[in-house]
């Protein structure tokens, strides 16, 4: 089923302002979320709302948050998110991040007692529209073992960085620190085949295809899959951003970092630190050279490589192109939804007795 | 044979003395030189030694550099380095990141106009003394291709942050953007031997196992090795590196980066910014969060990880681990050269009648 992404967003907008969010935090955390949905990233979409009224009902989220300053300098600062929804907790840490970056040339926020953001790559390109590189990263709940770990103690930990051209598309990179989304695996559940070599391990650490691992005690892999192939590099990336998001800001890190709100998966965890925590960055392309000979030269790194002599049949891809242009098919043909993802919100509706109209 | 580090790094100073450099910054180059043999990445060592002197022989190298400051604002800094050694240029680089720190939170300086710098590592680790995260990355000549290319568009690209902690080590991540380093090429080059999949591709851009894959026209893979297990990330990850260190400083960036002068390898490319560049950043710890309770954190996060289940015969590896280990083992036993580069060296000594005593 294909639904129009503003009927999409009416709707998610009026169930986050059912849990309690005023008018401007819900259309903001509907647009972050939504924007999952036409970028392609369908599980950090719609699919989550009724995660996000889990966390409400389980008092893990506050829909009307307080947000902190706890610490600053010209060029850095520490948020409390007090428990608000990460979707709009990230794009405060941003404005914050931009607003340094405008007096020192740079800005750099750690969040704390925030809870999942959506995608990254919201929060970075948010930087582009004044000519500033972009950066987002979070940790999340541990699904990933570092490299000859049996225990899972890191999340996807995704990393964004958004880098703006001239007549080019922006360069968007946006991606997890492992070897694939755990979305990927979803797919093979539902579809009942296995995983190709390098994507899990099995609960004694023994390379595996099984797309249920995760649930068997196993764990997907850093990107890079075993040592032999530079798992130790996606595990170091992971860790950087765990350590940067989570022990920089005061919120919990590694395997205490809080799960969201998937069904069955709400138990509390000893916690030592405040809640999820996130890492967001701004700097301004001229506070190291004229914003002009920057562009130009970001348009011929984006030409060399989108020109670059490809593999027969294939071209070769710049970091965000792909989500840019399903995000214009989809703005004009809709989000295609899930069967299950749309009884969800059809539940959701019922529940908040918002008409759903898709 | 194991030869004693302080007895090479008075060979090394002396060499750098000969092609000019006043001692000052002799002593400093060999430092960074001989602290990659100390720490096992033999490939950036004294291995590199008369490289420099070739760049040096083709007028590429500056050994009276007088660096220019570009640009400034109170969180960044553009570096010229006018041609200068990076293994000083990156060191300097850093001072001026840690002053910006000192004085707004973070600094972050990118430099143009440099040559290889060594070993990431030791520049980001001269943060941990000041209670500073430290970061460091650098381009390089074009030895990998992006995802679905046959063209060489990045070098091997390593990134590289040290973070500190109290009782514990610090962590310290340095690690190239591609699935293997160079270096473990060459092993197998000298051994016979072929590469394990994932490794390289050839010139058709299909899988190969050929230890002289890039000799051959094909080229290492992005960290992940394939589209299905992610090189699509390390494929960003490297372009990141060149653009934060290339287009960010005005130096070159993709496959215009400078070769090294390994023999053979020393024709000048097409030339669209200012020789090789790096992007080297400080941040103050309590900047973000009080020194005390981020560093008992930190103590916190590495214990864990440490003593994590590990699979059977192995332990979780904190990064920087395996490199300090190594590092305190060859303080005491030496370091290990084979025979090539001993006879590299002894060249040297006689060129510039440098008495080599190892």
């Amino acid at each position: 089923m294909q639904v129009q992404h503003l009927k999409l967003k009416a709707f998610v907008t009026q169930i986050f302002q059912a849990i309690g969010c005023d008018e401007k935090d819900a259309l903001l955390a509907s647009d972050v979320l939504v924007s999952a949905d036409l970028r392609g990233i369908d599980s950090h979409g719609v699919a989550r709302l009724a995660g996000y009224v889990r966390l409400f009902d389980n008092g893990r989220l506050n829909t009307k948050p307080e947000m902190k300053i706890l610490h600053q300098t010209p060029s850095t600062l520490t948020l409390d998110g007090d428990k608000g929804l990460g979707l709009i907790v990230a794009p405060y840490a941003m404005e914050l991040a931009k607003e340094k970056a405008n007096n020192v040339g740079t800005g750099w926020v750690a969040v704390q007692n925030s809870n999942h953001f959506g995608i990254a790559g919201y929060h970075a390109m948010k930087a582009l529209e004044n000519n500033m590189i972009g950066w987002a990263m979070t940790h999340a709940a541990p699904l990933v073992t570092p490299t000859f770990s049996k225990e899972k103690l890191l999340g996807t930990n995704p990393i964004a960085i958004a880098i703006p051209a001239k007549e080019e598309e922006a360069f968007v990179a946006d991606f997890a620190s492992t070897a694939v989304a755990y979305g990927k695996l979803e797919i093979l559940q539902r579809k009942g085949l296995n995983t190709p070599d390098g994507w899990v391990q099995d609960k004694y650490g023994d390379p595996a295809n099984d797309a249920f691992a995760i649930k068997n005690g196993g764990a997907l892999l850093p990107l890079g899959g075993d040592r032999e192939h530079g798992s130790h590099k996606g595990y170091a990336l992971g860790a950087m951003v765990d350590i940067l998001s989570g022990v920089l800001s005061g919120a919990n890190f590694g395997p205490w970092v809080p799960p969201f709100a998937t069904a069955g998966f709400m138990s509390t965890v000893e916690s030592v630190g405040n809640g999820t925590g996130h890492f967001l960055g701004a700097m301004r392309v001229d506070a190291f050279r004229p914003v002009e000979n920057f562009l130009s030269d970001m348009d011929k790194w984006i030409n060399r490589f989108k020109n670059a002599d490809a593999v027969e049949g294939k071209k070769v891809i710049i970091p965000g192109e792909p989500e840019r242009i399903l995000e214009a098919e989809r703005k004009l043909s809709g989000i295609p939804l899930l069967e299950p993802v749309i009884r969800d919100l059809e539940e959701l509706g019922k529940r908040f007795t918002v008409q759903i109209d898709l």
